[in-house]
């Protein structure tokens, strides 16, 4: 059989019912990154999954097949990575625990997902103080010189499946909480990340809604943490409001960067919400890190949320932030008072 | 909530395999008939029947909305049909079992539905005879003037929301028995029959292969056929063989043409199918006419199949076709030896 029938025939007996093998789901995935499978036929294959949904097993598959069918990348060592499930704008903290985390001297490579639900991503963040579209030589280029990158999850061609599959998902205007999961982890596996935190925050403004969704989420994060042999960490919290003020992404980056500034009319929220991410993230690297630099950060500053309270008020998180944006191709004098509203 | 509002939503409804009403499927089907519906929105109705399936009472809405939403014929009395679920080429008995039927003074219109997936459709047979395509009033004139009419179903706007469903189910090459149900059900009860036979073959190169599957869809049809208050037989039987020797419509039609002749060398197996259909859809007739002519009939031939058989070695079955064809704006003396292979 060709991969093109054995794909048409997983996305029948999927719809019918059936669990997939991996060569079935790979054979589905590789048609969609080919772009060898219609938009019809991919829509099939999106709608097959909702209900009777995806074993973990399944999942575990088609992660991987969307990792195998693309690009990836490949780091040295510790490589770290956050990603914040939103639902509501004005939550990112990436332009905080990005510096914060590669100032402590471990990799951090950011790859920002797309906008689905939400009016813009943390890519169009970035792109207010720098370029965000890369090719994957430069991305090894910013990495080796700041430990750290914040670029545009499309410029390099990473689980590309998973973009045609966001394509058909998005006029159905609801998401998957299995999509969700597959899609972040298919792009920080393939990004080369193995220390990894999801901030998945629950409540009824937030994707998603009821604790009791949200925690079978955070065990479904770490079933596919452990088959990738990553290290992830899941911090489920209820949340009501926004962290910040600021909506869209000019100001939602000034409020970051005030912080890094660490300006006295900061948003102090954005502040603890960045510092506990950055915080657990440190920890969770810290424990494959040398014995010898375990003892300095415990001995030094006690915890990892408070290394890195201390590397953003010495102001080392800001000097990072600072160098990434120079190695980005933007301009590493800006500060948040540059930024105005409806310059963009 | 607007219509096209409950529409998404009851889409998203059934396919985490929620039951749908009425008012949603109506909204659905309308959205889709007005082409208010991407077709990535329709796949995903598509696709949203094939794990669960729909219940009785949504297959009965679906058929019903589907009528709801589109144009309607409507005729006086008594009004005829039969239908074959193919699989094979080949097995055409409708170019027998109209002319008997409206000879035995009957109204039987009849609309050929598309080729889904075999490669011609009655129309294509008729069409080698007459033109198929007619307005909604040029039907009626026809059908007045012969009690019969053979046309493609496509050329009035009966049931437009299946046509649509049909597109976006090509592509998967993968029927579901429901949708062949509603779809056949859909444009006979739009067309105005209320008296009709169902050819259901079974075996393993029918569209239905199991006999098990082939007696749910029977039970199907009949439950609908009394939500609707229609009369309705399904012949079900296991077929390994196509009837007649010709494949495609010039030599299936010269084969019907044959044994409306009677001439020596027709296909008698072809023969006995068609008088089979159309004894099974004159005893159906029969038991809502008029005492007198139940008698007469019996009197005179003993049941429905003994008068077709009359019907047809007469030539009235002959006479009533060249009728329709003539009605049609073909030519009535037409004969079988007038169509040889490569004229098309």
């Amino acid at each position: 059989m060709t991969q093109d029938s054995l794909a048409l025939q997983a996305i029948r007996r999927k719809l019918i019912g059936k669990s997939l093998t991996y060569d079935e789901i790979f054979a589905v995935m590789d048609a969609i990154s080919h772009e060898k499978l219609s938009p019809i036929l991919t829509t099939y294959f999106a709608a097959s999954g909702y209900s009777k949904g995806f074993t973990n097993e399944e999942i575990y598959y088609l992660t991987k097949a969307m990792i195998e069918t693309g690009d990836k990348l490949q780091f040295k060592g510790i490589v770290a990575d956050k990603h914040s499930i939103g639902g509501v704008p004005g939550t990112r903290t990436t332009l905080l625990v990005i510096p914060i985390v590669a100032s402590a001297g471990f990799l951090i490579p950011k790859s920002s997902s797309r906008a689905i639900t939400t009016p813009g991503g943390t890519g169009d963040d970035m792109e207010v103080l720098a370029p965000v579209t890369f090719t994957k030589k430069q991305i090894y280029r910013i990495v080796e010189k700041t430990n750290a990158c914040i670029v545009w999850g499309g410029s390099v061609d990473i689980a590309p499946a998973d973009d045609d599959l966001i394509k058909v998902e998005e006029p159905l205007m609801f998401e998957s909480f299995d999509k969700i999961l597959v899609s972040i982890m298919a792009k920080k596996i393939a990004f080369g990340s193995n220390h990894i935190v999801i901030d998945l925050p629950y409540g009824s403004h937030m994707k998603v809604q009821r604790k009791v969704d949200a925690e079978h989420l955070k065990g479904k994060f770490e079933y596919l943490a452990q088959r990738f042999k990553v290290t992830l960490q899941v911090y489920l919290h209820e949340t009501t409001q926004p962290a910040g003020r600021g909506v869209g992404p000019l100001l939602e980056t000034r409020e970051a960067l005030k912080v890094l500034e660490q300006t006295p009319d900061r948003p102090l929220d954005l502040e603890e919400k960045g510092l506990t991410l950055a915080g657990m993230l440190l920890d969770l690297c810290l424990k494959d890190s040398p014995k010898k630099l375990q003892d300095q950060v415990k001995n030094e500053f006690g915890d990892g949320k408070k290394w890195a309270q201390y590397i953003l008020s010495s102001g080392h998180a800001l000097k990072k932030m600072r160098e990434i944006i120079g190695a980005q191709g933007g301009n590493p004098a800006i500060i948040s008072d540059d930024l105005h509203p409806g310059q963009y």
